[in-house]
Parts: C-alpha cells; structure tokens; sequence
C-alpha cells in the first residue's frame, strides 16, 4: 500500500480492501507492513490490530484511533473516486479517517506529544470481538494515554461523548404443528404484533446534556424463525438495538428495557456503556480551542466510551458524514479528510 | 435392515435412520438393499428414491407409495418404544407407512394386483424436489398404475382427495441506516405490522366437498430480516402457505392471495393442487367398500394431487394421527400399523 499519494486516492484504496468485521486480516497485514520499516515506530501486532507507538521522550501521549473493520456491503463495494468525493463502503465509517491516520503515523517523525496509532479489528460488531477489548487483555499499558482521538466520521467537527448501546433478543413463542392442520399448533410468527407494538408506539427520549441534544432509539435489527416451509413455527426471535443518552448508565438502560419488554422473552445480548461529554476536561478544553470546530454530541457509540471508563479524556474527530455510516450510498469529501489530516497536523506539530 | 421382525420394531429401525429432507440416501440405500434380491421384484433407483414393481401378469396396477424424508427433527430422535407406540421423528410421516410397505413388498410374492411400490425422497420440501417430480422426469412409466394408495397417516382410516398449498413470499421494505442514527432510515422489520394484520384477520373457509367438510389455512412459515445489529434493516422476507380445498384451483388460490397481499410484494414460490375426493370412481367406492373403515377428507396436501392430475384415482391410507405429523410429539399405535397392514395385504391377496 503507497502511503505517499493523495489521501483521496489513499482512502480509495482502503475501501477497496474488503474488510468486514472479522474478515480484517489482509487490511491488518497492509498497514502493518506499511509501518514496520520506519524507525520513528515500535510497532506491535495482536490478532488483526495494529499497535504503532513513538518513543520522542514527551511528557503527554496521545491515542489515535481507528478501527479497520466495515459493515457488509450494500452495493457499495468497491468504491470510486469523483472529483470531490470518494465513495464506497466504509469510506466515511471509516477508512477515510484510517488514511488520515496511517499518513500521520508516517510523517510526523517529531512532535510535541508522545503518539500511539491504534488500527483496531471487530468495532462494528458485539463488544466482546473488539479489537480494543484483545489489546485490554493481552498487553493493556498500550492503551496509556492522556488524551484519546476517536477518528470515527464526524463531518470534520468535534463530537463530544457518545451514547450507549445495548442489543437485546425479545422471542415471541408458539407451538409446532403441520401446516395443513395449523389448528393444532400456534403460529410464534403470528404472535409478533404485540412486540411491533412496544416498539412502533416507542418515543424518543432527547435529554440536553452540557447543552448538547442527545436522541435515543429503539430499532429492531434482526429478525429469524421458522422451521421448514410446512411446519407451523413455535419460535421467532428479534434481536434490538437500543440506544441511551450518556445521562443514563447501561445497568439502568437495561432495566428500562426489561419493563418495556415485560410482556415478553428477554435475553441481554451486548451492553455498552455511553460516555459523557469531557466538556468540563482541561484537555479536551484545551484541544477544541486549537482545532476550532464546531461541537456536536455522538449519537453514535464509540470507543471513547471504553477510554472514558478506563479515565482519559476523549473525543470524537474525523471526515465524513456520520449519516452516511453504514448507508448504501457512502461518500466523503476529499476536501474534508485533507481538512482533518491538516488540522491533526498542525496540532499535533506545534 | 431386517424386515422380519415386528412391524413396531421394524418402524423404529426406520425412525432412528435419520432422513430429513435432501438426506435420504442412507435410508434409500438400505431399502433397495433390502428389496434387490427378491425374485419377485425388480428394483429401479432414481436418485434417491427406490420403485419396485411385481410383474406377476394381473390386469390391474395398484402403487403403493410412501416417501422417505422427514421434517427436521425437534427434540424427537432418536425414536423410542413404548408398549403401545413408537414414537419420536417420523413415526407418524410417515416411516410407519414405510415398514408396512417393506413389508408387502417382502410377503406378496402373489396378488390380484400387480403392484409398483415407490418409496421415495423430499416430500416435505418444495415440489421441484419431490422424488416423483424426478421419476415423472426421467422414467414416467414407473407410475403407470389404475389406481395410487398414498401411505400418509390418517390414523388408519380412508382419507380422501386432498387440499393444495401454495408457498408465497410476502416483503416488507425499508432503507438501510446506522441504527445509532436511525431517524435516516426506514425500518423494514417495525413495518411489518400491515402483513400481520392481513394474516392475523384472515377467516379460514370450510367447503363441505361431496359430503366432506375441508379447512383452508394462512400460516406464516419463516421469516428472516437484518443486516447486522447495527443497521437499520430494509427488508424482510417472510414465507406463507395457504391451503386451500380441492373446490379451488391452485391459480384460483394463487389470485385470491394476490388480492388479500395487494399491498404487499408478492413472489409464488410453490404451488401444488388439491386433488378431488374421487368417491364417485368405481374403483376407490370399490377399495372403500372393502377395507370398511371410516371415511374422512384430507386436510395436508399429498401426492394424491399428482396422481389425480394425471387421471389415476388415489386415496391416503396410512397408519399414524395425521394431528401428530410434524408436531414434537410424534407417536403411532403399533396396533394401527398392524391393522393397516393386515387390511392391505388381505385386499391385495384376495
């Protein structure tokens, strides 16, 4: 992989390395080979994710974040490149922001803080495959920070905090019989309107926090069951995806689902805690000075809610446009990954 | 594969050779082992279903068929004997029906018939894959008969003509979003509601046919939806079998569900037509009058429907409670299958 062209062509390229979730390998291997050769890294690999770090002897480091993993493609792969834009899966969630970070890795061979670059596998998926949750456990001092960039799609702004995430399955039951004599049975696939009720009659919470409007959501994510194309099915299972403000800890978003779903089956899948703002941060103060950007809330959760429990401050900052993440029609301004990468630069030169 | 033993412990063997649909060889293996060597037959194997036909030079042809495939199992095999039953996968749909069969095919070296039995593969599944879809295919003449006994249960008595069924796919839609940013999509799954309404609100008819009262069905199947857990899904399929009485044509039912889905995508999967009772044919009132068992119609769509659309009177006439078919509870009377034998064997050796 050429580090040393456009970042519009670099990203392109990345989006043209398949990589979704726990399929990262090849990705890994690029970026990876890409820093092992410069003198300025200590780089270590774990499983699919890449850890490069410098050792200038500075007071303060900095974690710069981002994982290498996308959502299946949707028709959007591979990607292109127009005049302005590049587009294609995980061009804005988040290859552009990889591209972003691979050419800082590479190019700043001094600055004023230390750096660690963190390439990370799995984030899309359930918590416990995150490439960040292996480095935890298998060598943790290399997540020592003072101060964490989640390179995660922002539109070039600041998003501060970020909301929680749980996935829960709610099943709706029955009993199996022969189709043609579906008397005998009880169908679970008909028995799903009670739980479509609970959902579509949900509203939104959207608590202001430090002045920024947070909105929950409540959106089934999968839905399975059936047994064979004449059987009367006596199991469907949907699996839920809730998202919480960060005024709300994850114990209590379970509790407020479990009395939303009382009714039914409950089986918690995958908590993730939300993480505040870090307005109040001398850091993070200190950081939104410099680069001068609007400030937003993540509506999305990431991994500042990991660092924000483990005590560092940090935000959310990176090209793209959040509402494109995961969109079949993906794309990101080549003018605003150059804008990120140069005001990462500059900041990170001074 | 012993065929002289008890017909209970003769079924058992066949319940504990597991034969889900498209996993018949096995089971086609050992009965064709076990009818190749029999001077009085000669064997045919079609994949994996096995004819074989007696040529004792009789006037009249009678088939004695069977398939060899279950649903899949529930908690239900191996099977088990009890004093009374087998029970577990099959017994009832039919490896009851099966040993009977066997062991006809064994004993009968002489009739007034000639007689073809078939046993053969993925009744249950869609009709593209029915053994006698490919026998009809590759060797037509193997069904040559003046008259078809279907061996499915109906709890020892006479069941007559049979329902159709059609298997359709009904889609809800949406559009893709990340689920953390949910207001820029459309969730598939939460409209899902219209087409449970139509299901749940659907009244099933019941036509009395010739003095028999049938009853038609609307049964969802399967369903199946989601991306990853977490985007906002934009489709959902879910799979629909309706049956309908033998008064209704199959492209009459297929119109009839096309205006109850109007609002709906809508995409024919399978059709198979319902078969007359064919009580007015002189040789199904003559096989009536000789078995003198009670008389009632067919709910489940059976291979009767094939043979009655080539103009071959057929009835079903098998041991086991049809209510049991497919449910996890699957039990047969060792006595039924015994009486069930002895009707036959006794019709077919006068």
């Amino acid at each position: 992989m050429k580090i040393n062209q456009d970042l519009g062509d670099l990203t392109l390229d990345l989006v043209n390395i398949s990589s979704v979730s726990q399929d990262e390998k090849a990705i890994a291997d690029l970026v990876q080979e890409s820093l092992s050769n410069l003198n300025h890294l200590t780089v270590t690999r774990i499983a699919n994710s890449v850890v490069a770090q410098t050792n200038f002897g500075n007071s303060k480091r900095v974690v710069i974040a981002g994982h290498l993993d996308t959502v299946p493609a949707n028709n959007n792969f591979p990607g292109k490149k127009t005049d302005t834009d590049i587009t294609g899966l995980g061009s804005v969630d988040m290859k552009s922001g990889i591209a972003v970070a691979l050419k800082l890795a590479h190019e700043l061979t001094k600055s004023n803080f230390d750096i660690t670059y963190l390439f990370y596998e799995s984030e899309e998926i359930e918590t416990k495959f995150n490439g960040l949750e292996l480095i935890t456990k298998q060598n943790k001092d290399l997540l020592n920070c003072d101060f964490a960039i989640l390179m995660e799609p922002t539109n070039g702004i600041i998003e501060v905090g970020c909301q929680g995430s749980l996935r829960f399955e709610v099943s709706a039951k029955g009993n199996r019989a022969h189709s043609a004599r579906w008397w005998n049975g009880e169908n679970a696939i008909h028995a799903l309107s009670p739980i479509l009720e609970v959902i579509n009659s949900y509203e939104s919470r959207e608590p202001v926090i430090d002045g920024y409007k947070f909105r929950e959501g409540l959106q089934a994510v999968k839905i399975n069951g059936g047994v064979a194309g004449n059987v009367v099915p006596d199991l469907v299972t949907m699996t839920i995806n809730h998202r919480f403000a960060p005024d709300t800890t994850a114990k209590v978003a379970e509790e407020n689902m479990r009395k939303l779903f009382n009714n039914f089956d409950f089986k918690l899948m995958d908590a993730a805690s939300a993480a505040p703002t870090g307005l109040n941060n001398e850091l993070i103060k200190n950081f939104v000075q410099a680069i001068a950007t609007p400030i937003a809330p993540k509506f999305g959760w990431t991994d500042v809610a990991r660092f924000a429990a483990a005590g560092i401050p940090a935000i959310n900052f990176g090209p793209g446009d959040p509402n494109l993440a995961h969109h079949p029609s993906e794309a990101v301004k080549i003018k605003q990954i150059e804008d990120v990468y140069s005001s990462l630069k500059k900041w990170l030169s001074n």
